[in-house]
């Protein structure tokens, strides 16, 4: 796989691992087939038969009721079977590997895997495998790995800023928060470097930031006020309750004071900048309840146009692309 | 919703919290629309089609395989799609609020939150909020809160009740046990109180009893053979196991020698009296096994009546009532 | 059920307990109702209506996430409507009966209970239990009981054998490793024996094989080499991690000197024997790593071939047998 893994040699999506060298016209099919899907959700009946008679295995290597949530409901509205596997508690606990394990689901005529793991790569290497041993018909969706990509959440976030501000290419975005653990972080900043954002900014304390930020096309900001300052766009990252009390950083209050999104900082940005975050939020850490309630505040859209964009990524890859 | 916040402004049911104050044509149309459920789990394809399409999330907060299995085949005979959350054991933990996870899974476009929840009220409360921010086209039903209310328990014990006595204004009704801990006691003895029943009993020892109890309409005995004396109809309480061990009960053997229902106590009732049972029993402890498998006991019945019923709540609540 | 309680009057499959005492004549019908299924799997849409609007429990008293799956699987590639209980977490700890959880999950109009259990014996109980209570609509599988039966592992392992080697009677076969705590290891000898297979080897050492195994038909082999030597197939069987900590075994490194299935063993047996192993492997313990990815493997065509056994097993049960 020494080319871009995710694409088939006709350029279609293959597998969805990463919003790193996604291709823009790829990403922009991905919002563009998402569209339809946004109103599915509004019919009275929300299923369409695209994916009927298919496999969907969840592979949650790693707990994650929300996430898996959103795939299961994406999955179904599709009209596919979906399997749930926690797999935290259950076989691998018995001494398999992982590709046993993943050898074992696809011989169960797999479909589609949907990897969430804690191992950054996990999904890359499944991917990999089944198609060293020519099983080039199941396809692979990342739900997280690692700190490494969690690219539904990157897509879902880019179809929620087209949704507002239409053009990329005329924004200023701040991605803000704990860049360094954030495998979101990683797949908005991709992502919207892809789609030709011009003014993109990392804001952060130094002890969150990773090393490469500046090499992935972000001006760093450790000011929030200042980073913040005239943007279109606040993308909020959220803080892992294991890093509060950790030595990176003093406190959640003190955090809170210099990082956390308040109405007086987003006085800041544009009057008409919108506020996203992947959630689950820690409202009063890294956001206020004024904003997060406020009016410019599109975290639940955000929620509802992820499951179009989930929709989209399926029907892309299990509705006959193989 | 100062109002009956279980009734649209048309007095159709918006919600289901509790049987408190659910007026008499409104239960007797659930009981009604149940009737043809009861039969659909006889014939060959148990499907209707009334909730395709829709989305149905059991939100339970608290452990109940029995309750959730209840309400997923309800919802899966509708045609549902269905999504278990179990959140004792996810997002809750990650620190966000119950109206964020609300929020949330209300913006996955859900249509129904049947919601399971150890503190009373929680039911209320996301009704309440789904109201308050517009969004009542998203049904709540309550399948149990607390010590509160547990109102599709209820409602089946009245739908098993008109099945086999027909009517409800010349019964005597013993509701026995722990009373005081009972959220389906609760349930029961309102929705007999609406029905008419005009011998309304509860019996139990006076650490089992709530203080308002007469309030509600019932007679007290302290002595299980006085109380069941002449009764067309028996509901017995489970015992949780968590009393046992405490101080309002000196053992599981005592408490079954004066409130354990026997054939012996159970003779004093009419001869065609019917026993009832929530489920799980402690045979032995609250019911002698002569009794749970006699012929005077429906609680088997039960069980596949609130099916019926359940679909019946949830036909009603989903099937176009916005 | 002094008779074969898994046939009814007829001599159709009533239940699927065990493989002991299954005629010859239903087995061959299974693997020949499985055929098309095997089919069904490679087709663009996988599912068919058998069971649309059948009630398929699968009750885990146990757990195990991989057999679990490939019932969920084939069930619902039956359109089958699935409710998973895992029960060992669950009502059972509430002080209720086995036979009183079965009779609540029956009156929820249950069609077939899928089982597995940790006690030897649980599906018959459970199936004896139905009958006694005239509920023979509803069909029983065991889906692996105690050190009891594995019934569908083993039918699937025919159905392997008849599709790489066609006539039973002209066969070697060599069952492999820990026989005595095996349920896997009975249901395969009892149907290799039924189907005829005239030359049927138990491969173990001493302190892993039950006291009555020349009474199943098999000749003894404590020296591997000896045991494989000029076979059609090997069965290899998992070695379970609790037994490696014991006193039966000196260790894991010595029982794969010993039983463990090397090339240089393997090659021993005819040239086109082939191998099967009930998953999930612990590579360098029962089986060699080159073995298990080899060209005589035929471990991923056994799960293939497990889920079209297990839709043609449910099918024979639900689609109409009753």
């Amino acid at each position: 796989m020494a080319r871009n893994p995710q694409l088939n040699k006709h350029g279609e999506l293959q597998h969805l691992l990463t919003t790193e060298g996604l291709p823009r016209d790829v990403i922009t099919r991905i919002l563009d087939t998402a569209e339809p899907f946004a109103d599915v959700a509004e019919r009275e009946v929300k299923k369409v038969p695209l994916l009927r008679g298919k496999s969907v295995f969840n592979l949650f290597f790693e707990n994650s009721t929300r996430t898996r949530t959103t795939f299961e409901i994406a999955a179904k509205r599709l009209s596919a079977d979906v399997i749930n596997l926690n797999i935290a508690t259950s076989s691998t606990n018995k001494g398999e590997t992982l590709l046993d394990t993943v050898d074992n689901l696809a011989a169960m005529q797999a479909d589609m895997f949907v990897v969430r793991h804690a191992s950054s790569g996990a999904p890359y290497l499944i991917a990999q495998h089944l198609e060293a041993t020519g099983r080039d018909h199941i396809h692979v969706v990342n739900a997280g790995d690692g700190r490494h990509a969690h690219p539904t959440q990157g897509l879902l976030d880019m179809y929620t800023i087209r949704h507002y501000k239409r053009d990329f290419t005329q924004l200023s975005v701040a991605v803000v928060g704990d860049i360094l653990h954030s495998r979101v972080a990683r797949s908005q900043i991709h992502a919207l470097s892809t789609l030709g954002v011009p003014d993109l900014r990392a804001v952060a304390p130094k002890t969150l930031l990773p090393q490469d930020i500046e090499r992935l096309g972000c001006r760093v900001f450790h000011d929030m006020r200042e980073g913040l300052r005239g943007v279109d766009v606040v993308m909020m990252l959220r803080l892992q309750n294991e890093r509060m009390q950790g030595s990176l950083l003093p406190s959640a209050q003190e955090y809170f004071k210099f990082f956390g999104l308040t109405e007086e900082k987003l006085a800041l940005a544009k009057p008409d900048a919108i506020v996203l975050h992947p959630g689950p939020m820690n409202r009063g850490v890294e956001i206020d309840s004024a904003v997060a309630d406020g009016r410019q505040a599109v975290i639940l859209p955000q929620v509802t146009f992820g499951i179009a964009v989930r929709m989209a990524v399926m029907a892309m890859l299990g509705g006959g692309n193989a």
